[in-house]
């Protein structure tokens, strides 16, 4: 892990008047730049050729200029040219997905605490953290030891793809070496994979922001919690396999998320939602130094309201691209119109004015 | 029930410059909120201290002043406080599952005809209200004759939670037994049990209010008829129930309402859907003295257009939450961003500006 | 059909600064009458005397003036009228099933190739299109050669009524059978018929336009495509069988549009959704003299991010009804509230200004 001081010293040395922030073009970069937009914040894509004209479509929600990579670990060549235009890296889904292990030691400014990654990569470190948040989880069980219907989930953010449903320790056996050799899986994936008690209810995605800069609203360590949204995912083909299954028509369940909807909760639910949100914000301190920004906590809720968490997502969640305009929750908060990508940007901004550019960057 | 005449004198004795309104902290609190400080209606929350927090959360929706209660029904020991400072009870979902009763003879002016929300509550009213408003509602069956598929359902407004589906006579009573048993359901509610006829189709909740005030528009009554918005409420566990069913996994279905999602519907099934509406509010004022404000229709629509009716919300629906900004229908009736939160807020206003608040506060 | 020279002629009898927009009442015409308003376009409603209070509800979505008829055909009998107050058509889904073949000589300017509505309609052009596109179709079967799951789908935009899946030859024809005799189908729609391979996945329509007027964004021919939404079709009753699918209670499923929800879609797949968008631009120059104006593919997506179309819809689709205010991506786009109907009536004078009108109306 990057000591703290480098980056510090990075950041000393940028003109807080030009701050710019770079994304790697996947998973939320529209919103962040149509965000960055907004705020007046300059944009830099980390793009693969290929993907560029996805951008250029979009012309509110393009970056000002493109560094053209590869593949996106090339992301390291570009440090210095990078941190020579005052750029700060805003994490998404897809950057720890590509960057992997080498953003702990990338030397560059990251908005939001990068150790908070490591955490989510994890899974047991995630299991420790939903412990110390007091949040309920499921249980997870033991491959020799599966008593009923159980998800099987392989390591990395890669979106759902490739999960699966087991009902037995024999079925996991005989899934795992089907994926073996279909290839589809490596013995790594094995190693790292997490069998969660499979959960009956409704799935819902709360988009947390954490800010140490404001104070009135849902306090939180120093400063407060903004619920910004919430969405459910989408995922290709369970969401829609009642479609075959009413015809008998036999089809392989899986998982893969595709896409996002727009949901609301029960306006009574949200007194627990803002507390599980508190206790990923006071447990990441009592862990590892804190989380800025942006978060997502992946819930069930049963037909008794109980409220489990399966997975934290440390960082933006592509469920905010449903609310580039705002949301349902964040139009309670904010006058203006304000995505999770818009706020990132404000808040860069407002720890700029603040001379607390240290605090939320890493 | 408190005659019209001592609310129409507690309301003379209002400063109609000052009004406020106040709103149990529950259901769509926030939205009301939100929507009263659009339109600069002060707001007074009746909360308890545990959920104080949840409105906090969001500056943009809290009320401009608390008053703290243990239980909701300890309101009317605060009605002489409320109507010291012109307040207007706004009565939502959890509004009528909490005061219950009381509501009647709550000495305290309430938003709308209060009568309504007895026809609400009461299920053979509900079915007689359908029926003069010549709305296609389920058949109903006794307990003894239950011919085919058909949900159980139980007196108030707990949002869907305990209904349960049964097929025949035999395994209505079994499952009524094991209910009782496990003290999940009282004797009083198997007394007020409807066993409604199961249809199969795709559910939609359309947002109305009925204003006496507005001649442009949907004729109804002296006033016209607004369509605000439109929802499929999202029920736990059975609205993912494909997810353990593909794999045979044993679930119990459930039907608590957990959160709402948007939708439109096709352009020609309006018409219908408005004349659904207007019918309300003609029966309504055949029957007990008229509807104002927010309601909603509770439909399913088959393969052929034939929309059933199974149920009125006589009162703004948690579904309008989905729309503090204006939904679809909202935004082809208003130029500015209208929910239903709101819309009340307006109508007050319009009340007193036209001199006319005993009109629609009863 | 109406060879071009003769509509120019009309068109050049317009005053270009009195232009209006005529639209049959039905499918998508609240949202382009709407969209018209913001525009400052003058609107004509071809209506049935009986829709006329839908229009009504909606004082900010009504026509500016109406031309009632008895059935929507009879629109014919009015073209001189209609020319003399500078109309031009705006076709949609209803006008495409209304109207049917007459569309190719009615006497009057229609927005968008009128070519492009018969190779709509016809499944065979229609497969033809998709190939030359070079876009992924789902196979189709012979009546007699079902190896498998498939959908049996009619002639016509009736919005997916009457649609079935049949898993094998002695299945269609039972079903064939059984709707004839039910007098649901015609010999006609039998002659018709185009049976689909069933293909799981998770279905999403993403909503087009193509303009020849603006170049930056997206290129596509002279101009550019724009992605303005993306939508679910809501189906009755298939969209909610697991409802009584997990009770066991027999239900046969039906595919009849009933609305529309708005989704969202993982950021890397809208490369292969542009694409697919270009291909269908592209071909249809190819092959018929181009697609103007708005349009959608009918896509589903699998579990390894490949994407099927199973058809286009070579007009405004009811989806857009969604959005008028505007999608998660036309704001990517427009700085203003761009709906599909606003962004019609923005084509359209645009094409006035730059007197272009000839081009994009046919």
């Amino acid at each position: 892990m990057i000591p703290k001081g480098e980056i510090d010293k990075i950041l000393e040395g940028y003109d807080r008047k030009k701050l710019a922030i770079a994304v790697i073009c996947s998973h939320s970069a529209l919103q962040i730049f149509h965000g960055a937009r907004q705020e007046g914040v300059k944009t830099i894509g980390i793009c693969k050729k290929s993907n560029k004209e996805r951008y250029e479509a979009f012309p509110l929600a393009k970056p000002d200029e493109y560094i053209f990579v590869d593949k996106y670990e090339e992301i390291s060549d570009h440090v210095d040219e990078l941190a020579a235009k005052n750029a700060i890296l805003i994490p998404h889904g897809s950057a720890v997905e590509y960057i992997g292990k080498k953003i702990e030691t990338i030397k560059l400014p990251i908005f939001g605490n990068r150790r908070v990654l490591l955490w989510e990569a994890d899974r047991q470190k995630m299991v420790k953290w939903l412990g110390v948040a007091g949040i309920k989880a499921p249980k997870t069980y033991k491959p020799e030891d599966i008593p009923g219907p159980a998800i099987v989930k392989f390591p990395g953010a890669r979106g759902g793809k490739g999960y699966f449903v087991v009902k037995s320790t024999k079925e996991f056996n005989e899934k795992i070496a089907r994926e073996l050799k279909a290839g589809r899986i490596t013995q790594n994936d094995v190693d790292g994979v997490v069998i969660q008690e499979f959960l009956s209810g409704v799935r819902f995605y709360p988009h947390y922001f954490y800010t140490p800069f404001f104070k009135d609203g849902f306090k939180c360590q120093e400063g407060r919690l903004e619920m910004l949204g919430l969405d459910k995912r989408i995922e290709s083909n369970i969401d829609e396999i009642y479609r075959p299954l009413v015809f008998g028509v036999k089809t392989e369940p899986s998982y893969t998320v595709v896409g996002n909807a727009p949901v609301i909760m029960r306006e009574s639910l949200l007194d627990e939602i803002l507390r599980m949100g508190r206790g990923i914000v006071d447990a990441s301190f009592e862990l590892f130094g804190g989380i800025y920004g942006p978060f997502c906590i992946e819930t069930i809720i049963d037909e008794n309201f109980n409220i489990t968490a399966f997975e934290v997502s440390a960082r933006i969640v592509a469920g905010t691209n449903l609310y580039p305009r705002g949301s349902q929750y964040s139009c309670y908060i904010f006058d203006e119109l304000m995505s999770t990508g818009r706020r990132i940007s404000r808040e860069i901004k407002v720890a700029a004015q603040k001379d607390a550019l240290a605090k939320v960057i890493h």
